[in-house]
């Protein structure tokens, strides 16, 4: 395929879909620390706490972010720039086994 | 159709469409005390209040989220995960009728 | 083309895709306001910042909201919505050049 568009779903709802930086380390730590600060594992915060104290700001970060991408193909090669990575972001705190669906159209 | 990409659009700039926790109410709760928490509705805040006080944080809550999502369909089926729901949040006090234009495609 | 579906695609990770209110320039100031808030450019928050103290912020800002927008096209015209416009969100400090790649699909 040479032109076309690539869909990547996450089928979840509390890990995301993310586009950053794919260089530097600290970048990565910088965004897991801000997330970590603006939807806090504070429990007095939330009512929904089923899975424990990382399940509602799971959901959050999740809202706050995207569980979906669309990326154009072009001469065979999706699109990214330079400095763009895709990324699973894991919002809980345990390993999770996390399933993607995909849709690809062109020719 | 069996399989083939669905995108759903909405019309607007004070709703979105959020994928969420489709079983417990709770985290629906939770999900929208979070956004009147970092987006409130503080006059202060804000210039533009041409709709009233709920008009600025509406938009800030859109921006946060989305207006847009498209979904694979395998198998003749949304290729939504278990606990995936698909919501409109509206961000307005005043109930709001809100229109969405959708895009099917697949064979 | 009448009917389709442009997808909107921007190759980097320190500016946005949005869609925002289209008349009001207040809305546009109030929310760059907000995330100069939400995300500020406070050295003691982040470790990356090769690029100087709006390096990080932009990144964050950029994970908040979206690079990447579909929007149906029905009657050879964008769905958009009457209060709707599309914007680039600039996130650095300097003027930057920047490249959108566009997919478009229909008949």
């Amino acid at each position: 395929m040479t032109t076309g568009l690539l869909t990547i779903f996450c089928r979840h709802t509390s890990c995301s879909l993310l586009i950053q930086e794919n260089a530097a380390p600290a970048a990565r730590r910088d965004l897991e620390a801000y997330f970590a600060r603006i939807a806090p594992e504070d429990s007095s915060s939330y009512t929904h706490n089923d899975e424990g104290p990382d399940d509602m700001p799971a959901h959050i970060r999740s809202a706050l972010t995207n569980v979906q991408l669309s990326i154009p193909v072009i001469d065979g090669k999706l699109a990214l720039g330079t400095w763009q990575g895709i990324y699973l972001f894991e919002h809980r705190r345990l390993p999770h086994r996390r399933t993607l669906a995909l849709h690809i159209q062109g020719e």
